[in-house]
């Protein structure tokens, strides 16, 4: 079943913000601290929640690989996260099934190289195009080791060179990190 | 963008309820009347809502055909119309992309049989299975006139005897008609 997650950004919550860059488009209001819940906490300067849900475009292979390092959310070592809220243009939603799979894997190889990845990135998408009133399409969750930062940067820089990154009209990179 | 549409079974509302079956599983609360806007009405015995979405499955010769007749709702001939409530199992949500397309085109022809039938039936798909408390995946929504309603059941056949409608866990038919 799709679960909600609901991240709200203010003054509590598990995370501490150490940095926003706005990638592309506005950023989002800077905020003291993140909680990842399923519920919005009160007061939040903002609400940014959706729901997991169905693979959209993995294939019987690819799945295969991803089930075999299936990804661990609160792991203690990883004590780094990253918010990654991701708004696509009209013209991506407008594309068919294949011509979408076919940016975002076979130009962009998007789930291969997440997939090199697995072992030391845990992450969590997050769909909320399909909420009343979103104003992203993702909200991606990543956690982390800090000696694992700088891969995990290696990661985002090759999918924000892909052709798939075309197609990204909005995006804002928290980064956090586990508070005391 | 997606548009939230939503369906509130009561009194009021621009059609009357003519009949109800569950097809498979539990049905609905038989009501006289359903409202179709994008709000629920108040008082309604049941509220069913979610949006209109991307395309999820067809492939950009099938997206051809489709865009080629789009589908007209609120034609004045289309008197008479179904909404067709439906949620896949577990199953079905957990196979990937790949799977979940051979059963519903390749095996089940999901997609070429609807478009034998789109000048007569107009359609609209609600997804609601990434809504927060939906008990239904889909809210499918067809429109048609009087005249054409055996055609339309011919289609609800070819569909509900095909591979794909093994992974229907539930489905209720409601028939309706303009109100005077």
């Amino acid at each position: 079943m799709p679960d909600p997650v609901v991240f709200s950004g203010g003054t509590v919550g598990a995370w501490n913000v150490t940095r926003v860059a706005a990638v592309r488009g506005a950023a989002l209001a800077t905020v003291a601290r993140i909680d990842k819940g399923v519920r919005p906490v009160a007061d939040a300067a903002w609400v940014l929640s959706g729901v997991t849900s169905n693979l959209r475009y993995t294939n019987t292979a690819e799945k295969r690989v991803l089930d075999a390092t299936p990804s661990v959310l609160g792991r203690p070592a990883a004590t780094r996260a990253a918010l990654i809220p991701i708004t696509k243009s009209a013209a991506w939603w407008a594309l068919a099934q294949d011509e979408r799979r076919a940016v975002l894997e076979e130009q962009s190889r998007h789930i291969a190289i997440g997939s090199e990845y697995l072992a030391a990135v845990s992450r969590q998408l997050v769909h909320c195009r399909d909420q009343p009133g979103a104003v992203f399409d993702f909200l991606t969750w990543f956690e982390f080791a800090p000696a694992d930062e700088p891969r995990f940067d290696e990661l985002l820089a090759k999918l924000r060179a892909s052709p798939e990154w075309r197609f990204v009209e909005r995006e804002v990179d928290l980064r956090l990190e586990k508070a005391a």
